[in-house]
């Protein structure tokens, strides 16, 4: 536990919301050094969250060693680079995978800046999660297009350097509505796994088809060696980026149970956990507070797993008895040795409160007035 | 067959796209009336589609008088007032169900102006489909919410006409992620029957679980004389609204033999037929008029089915022998038939080859060029 | 909490199994008394099961007033009778929908006898529950079926004595691969309104299209005062009649406050709780305490939300306090507090360690060699 | 279209059905010869279908190779090989993932006899689908099991011939409710592709979540060069096992578009296609007609695809009109010329009429009057 890390995304500050509507709230940032002072002020409440993921190009910026410089003097780094290439027009038919070469060019370039932004800025992965995909039976040829993203990809991979990763992210639906180009944990592991060692997998966990065993893919992944990180949220439905742990959080309990069982919380696990979440009508820097409160009461809620308890069950194929082993786990209210864990590090009981009596919220809807708010999307 | 009426909405024309993007298109319509004229483009090519559902406040319009005539000038007339609670501020929390009695007060206004805007165009149906839900448990109180919903459709329908119907649309998920407050057929029956006959359920196509069978819902508000009208389109995962019949044609077949086996075909039936679509990445004018001709190939195709023979299978309990009489039915290619019907009325026999030739897509790209396209969402 | 009262099926301590196969365990009951006897002392464990439920013709008997004695005679006494109308040959077609009135007859003549037990037994709820549906389109009729199915509803409600009621459940689908004749709360729900008061429905949790919002069913069939009875299970992709709570523990705890604020915990309120799972791989006894043992902690859950500061946040527009308000409910450890009402009851402080202890187990199954296993379904 | 072959299972024959009931039927095989000589019968009236399956040990005979000779005379030869490791109480808790060695060793050792009969009858492709997962949380150590899994596999593929495949299955759920050990494609690839090239995947259609997009992993699967054969059937919710095509024709459509796509169907494509099916309620033998008529018919229209005109559409990213080059060749109805092509090879050009009225099934129904009808399952 002592060693959990949870990378906020910039964007989670921006403003963000449905096809139907994206509602503004006051004191949203409208810079990137904005929103890495929001994100500074949640790891200064919860001592979770030291590093911030950017979105390229979101939040460009001339000088990305100026910006690295700013993170860390308010106590963070810049994490993540993610790519966009899903917002350009020359983008409607793909990007990775697009039929014409010359559009693949500038998706591949847009990789290559934002390798060059990483090596800026310090960041060691670079994600990517593709829009690509088709509408309508017929629109794309698919086996075709698989060809090119591995083209693409190796492109990509070969500017990767020594001490960083490329992220594969895989996506079941959204905005493509027929096929996605990256659909499932099988294709972004095959890819990844042609590519070579500094490319790995990253697990969103709204992404799947409804049923899906998420734990599992956890595990699969973990010993494939092909684990790289985690964008946390929760769905009921479809990709619904609600908070982490808010729709079914014993599966977020399932979830870092496969963790920890696999390793993925040692020193050297090389899995990065991630929120990739929006705030359409909750307050946004709480929001954030409340999704790494949550990973972490799961991750103390997992730790605490009798595993040879849970053994012993298994062996003797008690099956009531395992199970309740493993639920004792997550019955447990571990709120209170969080709270004094929080207090032995000089961190806010209760972080919630604890932000809404700062005055932080307060002082930044009086601060941040003109200027267009960020946000994403359309 | 011969009375089959497909009615479009002003929508579709305009732009329209996901959360991450809103592509644009030359020639999109700037104003209601460019959208009435595409419109009754369709239905000049198609002779299927002769009336237009307006959006309001997207279509608003100083004289709906003027607007009534414009239209019927073209050849069609106006159809069905969607109205709109989903898009101000106000509405973040809940239109008809919110807990502020002004906002609600502002929503029930909203309707009773849709009232009149019927009145002025001579639209029989005002359609509501509410946004209201809610993202998280515990946010909103499921039961009050109800309440509130249940006394705002009484003080709109106090307000329908003798001559003019209600429909209320219930729609799964999106863009509220936990809870809508008009989730499924039951709920929508059980309002409209609280309400009185002139209350009645529109049943859009994309808005259902995962796995429903919706002819089932089809012949069960046939039976129970409140299913109004249809909002026609398709899906492979969420609320794709794709051109209706492209994801699963054997379900528009299943659908239509329903709707013919239940009355809603005949004369007096009053189930009316609507498009609700998007076209993201497809032409618009073309998407709809192949739209209405999938709504057509598939009534045709139902409209074949041997019921005598089907119902003999059933009765000796057959169970291929009556599968395969369905399945004839949908297997018959019709289209030589309907080019035939089309060619009968002086229509062109291929409408989408007949509209590329036209001329009309090259006129309006050239014509459209200033203002602002029209769109929806955000 | 004082009058929590949690019904147990019969079957659930026979053999039940997928149609892969079905395994037997030693100790299982042979005859319905047998069946008595271990829900009696899973009644004798908790405090919370004072009640069986019947499965007709499987607890079939030759004497049902002795039966009644001997269950009384045990400390527990018949619940629901469930009426079976799936397993003779007859009914490959359907049941009350079937096409032959003969076959129709014979299925209401079985509710008729099934109402003759619950005379005898004092049982005061019928509960049907139909596997009729098709498995091809085009096999049946939807709509004449549906007309059928209301006529011999009809037919058995005559019947029902003016102290009990009919519940009619509904299920999304199996055994029928198609279309089922009472698929969703509405269907069930319209046909229990057209027989009058002492209809109702039975929501099944396990019987609902995947991302169904059952919370909100239950909120709107109280609303209507229409729920009769839950059958609790859980499941993670099909009927998986798991142990209720094993697989999404917070949405029992959502579906149990729902049940709460609409009254269905109160004195007079006419909603039954009762388990309907199976035991394939785990012990049957034990699988049973461990159930009405979880509807307890979540009900207890349930019952300390704190509804007036949820109503507070709600109204202030509070998202995230309001959901917090939520969790804090669902994240108590509420276990302490339910071992200490029960040692104040005279009850062992931990059921399931107390019933291991027991020797029950044991006896059972030195004592119960020959003869048949009691099970269910082929 | 000329090399299309369709093979078989012997189980399509037996009775089959649900939890609740199997139904049984006249005529009903009892013996692995009465088998068969009834999928003899569907060849003789299609010309598609020259090899059967078995399972083993439902199929059991003492004398493969008079078994072998059996088939030929009867013009059909013997196929894949199933395995079965979920009927022996022993496989309770898993059979190759079992945590006892013993039982893993009883599964292997199943597997190689499995390949004695492979040996015996000339059957190149040894099937395995495991029932093992878990049904509760905690119940299994997800990671381990995987291990196991391997090194079982591992054990069974040093004995599969030159000649031979291992075709390993996946399935999303069923009969385990929490977590099968093989749910998805990729778990299936990875295992295969660490085995060697004579281990391959068996892609079920019926086996996969709601929504996912099947042909997709058909070309995924083929560009892995990993596509060892298909297991057809439909669904509308679980694994209903329908006869292939009823559901969802179009989606049929595209799979064999995939496969023709990828190379599927060339000479020396490897992809074998089988049925996988059950016939609760409609007759056995038509119902295999059906199902190869069905496959044949959707082959022959994905074959009528234009794919130089669908190719110069995505070039021009004319999304409607790919779409409508991809639905012209499915709306087509390429029955007339299938009963030509019957024709022209002596086959009835009605088989399912020509069956019906050969006495074929009065026949079987006179004569198969003692013994017990063979079945699957419980």
């Amino acid at each position: 536990m002592g060693n959990l890390e949870i990378e906020l995304p910039s964007w989670a500050f921006g403003n963000s919301g449905t096809r139907f509507k994206v509602f503004g709230t006051p004191g949203t940032p409208r810079t990137v050094q904005e929103k890495i002072a929001d994100a500074a002020t949640v790891h200064q409440f919860t001592g979770l969250a030291p590093s911030v993921a950017l979105h390229i190009p979101w939040d460009e910026v001339p000088d990305y060693r100026a910006l690295r410089v700013y993170a860390e003097d308010l106590g963070v780094r810049v994490g993540t680079i993610n790519s966009n290439t899903f917002q350009d027009d020359s983008y409607k038919f793909g990007s990775l995978t697009h039929l014409d070469k010359k559009v693949r060019r500038t998706a591949i370039d847009h990789h290559l800046a934002c390798i060059e932004v990483m090596n800026a800025t310090g960041s060691a992965d670079l994600k990517i999660w593709l829009a690509d995909g088709t509408n309508y039976p017929g629109q794309g040829d698919i086996r075709d297009r698989q060809e090119r993203l591995a083209e693409s990809l190796a492109s990509i991979y070969e500017h990767i350097g020594d001490q960083q990763r490329m992220v594969l992210e895989y996506k079941f639906f959204e905005p493509a509505t027929y096929m996605t180009d990256v659909p499932d944990w099988g294709t972004a592991y095959t890819h990844v796994a042609a590519l070579g060692e500094r490319a790995v997998v990253c697990l969103d966990t709204g992404h799947h088809a409804p049923g899906t065993n998420i734990e599992f893919i956890v595990a699969q992944l973990l010993r494939l060696q092909k684990l790289g990180s985690f964008d946390f949220n929760s769905r009921f439905y479809a990709d619904d980026d609600l908070i982490v742990g808010a729709a079914d959080p014993f599966q977020l309990f399932r979830i870092m149970v496969e963790v920890i069982r696999g390793g993925g919380l040692d020193d050297d696990s090389g899995v990065a956990l991630m929120l990739d979440q929006c705030h359409n009508v909750e307050a946004k820097i709480p929001g954030q507070i409340r999704s790494v409160l949550n990973v972490q009461e799961m991750t103390a809620r997992a730790a605490l797993l009798d595993s040879e308890a849970l053994a012993e069950a298994q062996r003797a194929g008690d099956v009531l008895g395992a199970h309740d082993v493993f639920m004792d786990a997550f019955y447990t209210d571990v709120r209170p040795r969080l709270a004094q864990w929080r207090a032995e590090r000089g961190l806010p009981e209760d972080p919630m409160a604890a932000f809404a009596r700062s005055g932080y919220q307060q002082r930044i809807e009086a601060e941040r007035l003109e200027g267009t708010q960020s946000g994403w999307g359309a």
